[in-house]
C-alpha cells in the first residue's frame, strides 16, 4: 500500500486522489473539532466553504460552527475548539462548519473514493481503519495559509508509523512520508511542546486559547473516526 | 536570527529572498558537485539553466558538466557525479555547469543578498559560514521535480543544527525548519541510509550510480563554502 503525503492544501491536485484514501489532517484545529463533535453525539458534521456557505445550509436544528482569524464567527452557535463541542452543547445535533484551512482541505480532498478525517485525537483509529479500506492513501496536511503546519505533519508521521505497526511488510511511502516518520520518531514523547512552538499553536496562544492546544495534543483518546458520506462527515467504528 | 526552510524550488518566491542569506541544497547532486569541484581546485562554476546555455556561454579552457535525466550530456566533458571531479580534471578550470533542479534553485535565489551552496559534505562550514554574514536566512531545498527531497531536508537540518551549536540563544525557524531539525536528529547516523531511500537516491542505483550517493553522504570532510560572486560561484573559507 503506497501512502503519500502532501505538505498542505497548495500541494493538492484532483489527479492525486483518484481511486484512493484520502486522510485530511487540521490538528488546530478543524478536524480535532470534527471527531471530538462526532465522539461528543453531533450527528454529522457538514463541512462549508464560506460564512455564507454555512448560512444558507443550516436546517432548523443545525447548529453553525467555525472561525475566521481564530475567533468564532458573529452570530454562530459554536467557535471551533473542540472544548466547545460537549455532549450537551452538540448531542443529536447537525454541525455546519466553516474553517479557514481545515474545511478547504476536506474540499479539495471530495475526489477521493474514501474521505476521512484525522487528528492525534485519533489517528490509531484512522491508521487501522484507512488499513481496512485496501485503497492507496494520500494523507493530506491542511497547513495554515497554504503553509506547512508542522502539527499536522507530526500526526501524518504517527499515522504512518502505526501502518506499520498493523502492517508493517506492505507500507511504502514517498520522501515527505519518510521526513514526517522522523519527526514523529524525534517528538512523539513531546507532542503538546511541538504543538505550542507550532506558529499556529503561537496565534492561538496569544490569543488566549492555550487550552485548546491542550485539549488537540492528546494522542488517541478517541477510538472513531469521521468519514464522508455525501457531503456530510459520519462516524465510523 | 531567522532561518526559513523551503521545501523545494516551486515554493520559491522572489520576494522571500530580499536582505538575506539564501543557501541552497542540492544534495543528489549539484550542489554536492559544485563543492567537490571547487574543492579540488576549479577556479569557478557558473550555473546555466539550459544545455544551449551552457555551451553559448563556454570560452577556452572551460570544461561542460552537468546531467539530463540524470546521465551525463552528449559532448559534454563532464557529467553530474562529484566522483568525476578530481584535481586531475579540473584543477585551474572554470566548470559551466548545467543539471535539472540544483542549478535552477540556485537561479532563482539570486534576489538573496548573499547565495551560497550546501551539501552534506559542507554544512558545518555553511553554517558558520552564514551566521558570519549577520543575515536572515533562507534555506532552499532544492528539491527533485518540484517535489520535496528528503536528502535536501535532513542537509537542512543539519544545517539548522549546526548553527543553534554555534549561535544557540538567537536561532528560530519555522513549522518546516523544525520538522527538518527532528528529520536530522532521527537519522543523522544513518545518512547513507536516508541518501539510499530516497526517490532520488533510487533513480540513481537504478542507473548504477550508487557510488555518488556513497559520496554524497560524507558529512563535513570539506570545510569550504561555494559563493555565488556575481553570477560565478567561487571559494569562501
Amino acid at each position: 500500500m503506497m501512502v503519500q503525503v502532501i505538505s498542505s492544501v497548495n500541494e493538492a491536485c484532483a489527479a492525486k486522489f483518484h481511486h484512493k484514501t484520502a486522510i485530511v489532517i487540521d490538528v488546530l484545529r478543524a478536524t480535532s473539532t470534527i471527531v471530538t463533535a462526532l465522539a461528543a453525539g453531533a450527528t454529522s458534521v457538514l463541512p462549508a466553504e464560506t460564512v455564507m456557505d454555512a448560512k444558507s445550509l443550516q436546517r432548523p436544528g443545525d447548529l453553525l460552527g467555525g472561525e475566521r482569524f481564530c475567533r468564532k464567527i458573529a452570530g454562530f452557535d459554536l467557535g471551533n475548539s473542540p472544548p466547545e463541542y460537549t455532549s450537551d452543547a452538540v448531542k443529536g445535533r447537525r454541525i455546519i462548519l466553516t474553517t479557514t484551512n481545515g474545511t478547504r482541505a476536506i474540499h479539495k480532498s471530495t475526489r477521493a473514493e474514501h474521505v476521512i478525517a484525522a487528528s492525534l485525537l485519533n489517528a490509531e483509529a484512522c491508521a487501522k481503519f484507512a488499513l481496512e479500506l485496501r485503497r492507496d492513501v494520500v494523507v493530506m496536511c491542511a497547513g495554515s495559509h497554504d503553509d506547512f503546519a508542522i502539527e499536522d505533519g507530526v500526526c501524518a508521521g504517527m499515522l504512518l508509523n502505526r501502518m506499520r505497526k498493523f502492517c508493517a511488510s506492505s507500507i511504502d511511502t514517498d520522501d515527505f512520508g519518510m521526513a514526517m516518520e522522523s519527526l514523529y520518531a524525534d517528538r512523539r514523547d513531546h507532542l503538546e511542546e511541538v504543538l505550542l512552538h507550532s506558529a499556529s499553536g503561537k496565534r492561538l496562544q496569544k490569543l488566549g486559547q492555550k487550552q485548546d492546544i491542550e485539549c488537540c495534543a492528546q494522542a488517541n483518546t478517541i477510538h472513531e473516526v469521521p468519514y464522508l458520506n455525501g457531503d456530510q462527515l459520519v462516524l465510523r467504528y
